[in-house]
């Protein structure tokens, strides 16, 4: 028993590897211009051992874009729509350093080529945000007349666009700045 | 002097050929995957004749976002707040069949490759929706404390962002309702 945890854990460190590998590549060189060889040569695991865990190239990309939520946890705990806030600007801090996210980021350009039209980021994304709002409606923090799923869409829509055009101009340096300033340009909207 | 006419309006015609040949190939394969070779195929133009034109790919996917505006004129003539509304509208209703309009949406991905860092299509189309606004804000249409270069931003971001889940999930074909609905939520942050 003892061996197969051994067995177990170290499948899970290659697992991790990979995954990390991949994203590196994916931000570098995008969807198209990655591949199972370069990602395995990156990891320094051979190419048997990247398809023992992920069966494609659009595997690996959709766990990546699928896992982006688990790398943007508020380092405080809040709820309603300061939660919604910290999301984002979380998101928008630690884009430039962690390649998760921006492969993440990257790959958004080209998803249709391995996401689905239902399951996708935007809706991902659009879900995290809607439920914090909801929250935030529930506890008459948001007007009772604001369409929470359509300022869901809004705020991912902008945060999406912001990204993009923050990395032509900085390289996601001031796209912190640049989410917040959505938020402002918004509330007068939403408040009650 | 007829002559040199004659030669003139068939070179500015070859122009315009190669442009909407150039549109088409963006659309479909974006900036890495054109070449000023399929281009020239697509237009049934030679090299040189291409090269006449254009020095090289950057030049022409540069004139092709720079040229975006020119493809999205109101059929009614509007001023302020209307004027940005309609502006982003028949950008989202022709997005889905122009080829110029397309090859514009895809060439954003890939803009860091031939736009300057201050020159881009975020800018572009950030001064235009701005210029409406501030008449808005002038006539007393806006609120005094609206901040409409963030608010032209806030459009822009969200616009794209739109474009690029509405691709995903729709074609395009639900971007029309998406556009509505940004102005919708933002609305009440803005009007007097």
């Amino acid at each position: 028993m003892a061996g197969r945890a051994v067995k177990q854990a170290r499948a899970e460190r290659t697992r991790a590897t990979v995954l990390e590998a991949a994203a590196e590549v994916f931000a570098e060189l995008g969807f198209s211009g990655a591949s199972v060889m370069k990602i395995a040569d990156r990891a320094g695991v051979t190419l048997g051992g990247v398809y023992f865990h992920f069966r494609s190239k659009e595997e690996l990309a959709r766990a990546i874009v699928a896992g982006q939520p688990d790398f943007v946890v508020p380092p405080k705990a809040s709820t309603g729509l300061q939660r919604a806030i910290d999301v984002t600007l979380v998101w928008a801090r630690a884009l430039a350093e962690s390649p998760m996210l921006r492969a993440g980021a990257r790959l958004v350009w080209e998803q249709d080529r391995f996401m689905g039209t239902v399951e996708n980021s935007h809706e991902q994304w659009t879900v995290i945000v809607a439920a914090d709002l909801q929250t935030a409606q529930d506890e008459g923090e948001l007007r009772a007349d604001v369409d929470v799923q359509a300022v869901a869409r809004l705020v991912v829509n902008a945060c999406t666009g912001a990204q993009m055009h923050s990395y032509v101009e900085t390289a996601h340096k001031d796209l912190p700045d640049r989410v917040e300033e959505i938020w402002r340009c918004l509330l007068p909207a939403l408040k009650n």
